[in-house]
């Protein structure tokens, strides 16, 4: 099995992990958990979104949590925009790395955006653009691109027309986000092969959900293909409060697991981000799906029962 | 991706994925499961073990079950035996399908079976010879392959040299388990190829637990070998009592949409297979992991939520 060297993670916990907790993560508990995720080895994280607090209430702190932000030239801090007013905050926030997201699915965008995909489109060349103004590094996201209602409900070559309108712009990295957890492992080969030959030397990035279980299974395909950029989160952090039961990304502690004992490295150790998973079950309130968060709370038990 | 045209399933929920459960399932329960099972289009079951119920009281009605199998030719029925006595009792209940099953880790072996492999070894030649005797199918499964304590732990070298011995006493299949749930793509793809040049013709089965997130990616990377018979059970029902937080067997249900989704043709219709487990999630009083099972009963929340 042909598989790459190394893979670098994009720890997305902070942001897509936390957004819909009803549990307000105290500023100074974000940015311990961040500093926390770099001593594990984390070298990308995508730190906050710069939205309405009306939305999102989570992220409300989006500035102060970038304030206190850790001075490490060796680590990228990115934060998610979803409009030009959040390019702009994001800059003023100090951050070099901004991440634009949008939907591809007319549904999904209405619900979601309030817009057409089209609007979105134009929306976000003008982030682009402004985020090359100021002199920023911007990462373009596609939701929903292996399934929004069914699987591939989005035509592939309507994926690889907005790869190649917005590569030409100018991106640090495009990303692929399988907001649904739909995918399985032959059309993330089919939509990574073809959108690789549109974009070029850009770095692709997968963004994966593990709702039907093939989240690893798609990291296998994708790493197959030369894919060597995960977005995931700290125990599997995630889900969405309108879809009761949606699990939220495929977890930081497992990708890497698999990752380093597949001798891919990436620079992590899963026990490590473990802990800090156990750390924030604690503090949530409840169990987090991570595998090796689940091993690491059941050694646990057994050590303290072996005293009893 | 080069993938097989179709795999055949082996639905061990009945056996693997109940012998630990605290509550006992009335054996109606249980071979109305079977019959709903090949409903939904399994065509092979492990429907009991042979084991002393003193050890596994779940299993004290295996040849009842057995007495009440319905009579289909196309469907396989098999029962676990781990001794001459569970042969015999597998025989005079009418099965023409026997599974046994080896620890390869000598630790293990003396824990599970009170034996050394090498005892275990002679013994499983006495009772496939034994299962000739009585014209039955003998298929031979080695535990934790992959690893016991950590992984790798079993030399190859030493797998590769019981799967020769065993496959020249004449085996309707060969088996590889993953108990522990610590393999990962690579270790698969090395050691089934190992294996696979060892046995030649005699199909080759996995037989994987998803403790690690791992279980789908694994049946990926074995199919991508050639792999096409895969042992599961419904929900991902299963787990050591020993080892709490322990997770299961690959869900059926899970791996059979993955198979589907990337048209590998199973004939099993994973809706039906998530609906049987809710229906025992009920019966045993406890959520079970297959995602699709999941998926299924937060659709079922929603529905009902809809309409108040």
């Amino acid at each position: 099995m042909q598989l790459p060297q190394r893979a670098v993670i994009c720890e997305v916990g902070p942001r897509d992990g936390l957004q819909y907790e009803s549990t307000f993560i105290p500023t100074e508990r974000k940015v311990a958990l961040i500093r926390q995720l770099i001593e594990a080895g984390v070298r990308r994280i995508q730190v906050t979104s710069f939205v309405h607090p009306r939305w999102v209430p989570q992220m409300a702190d989006a500035e102060e949590v970038c304030r206190r932000l850790p001075e490490r030239d060796d680590v990228i801090f990115s934060g998610l925009a979803l409009n030009v007013k959040g390019v702009e905050r994001a800059h003023a926030a100090g951050l070099r790395y901004v991440d634009l997201s949008i939907a591809t699915h007319e549904e999904h965008s209405q619900a979601n955006a309030n817009m057409s995909v089209a609007e979105a489109v134009r929306q976000a060349e003008t982030m682009i653009r402004l985020a090359h103004h100021y002199d920023m590094q911007p990462q373009l996201g596609l939701q929903t691109v292996f399934g929004y209602r069914t699987p591939g409900d989005t035509p592939l070559e309507r994926i690889r027309e907005l790869a190649r309108r917005f590569v030409d712009l100018g991106l640090e990295s495009f990303s692929l986000a399988d907001t649904t957890g739909m995918a399985h492992p032959v059309q993330i080969q089919e939509y990574v092969q073809a959108v690789q030959e549109e974009i070029g030397d850009t770095p692709l990035v997968l963004h994966l959900h593990d709702t039907r279980g093939m989240g690893l299974a798609n990291v296998l395909a994708a790493l197959q293909c030369g894919v060597t950029r995960f977005d995931t989160s700290l125990g599997g952090l995630g889900g969405c409060p309108f879809i009761p039961g949606a699990t939220g990304n495929i977890a930081t502690e497992d990708t890497v697991y698999m990752l380093e004992a597949m001798g891919v490295r990436t620079g992590i150790d899963y026990r490590k981000v473990a802990e800090l998973a156990l750390d924030l079950e604690a503090l949530l309130g409840k169990e987090l799906p991570g595998r090796q968060t689940r091993l690491l709370a059941r050694q646990r038990t057994l050590s303290s029962s072996a005293c009893s």
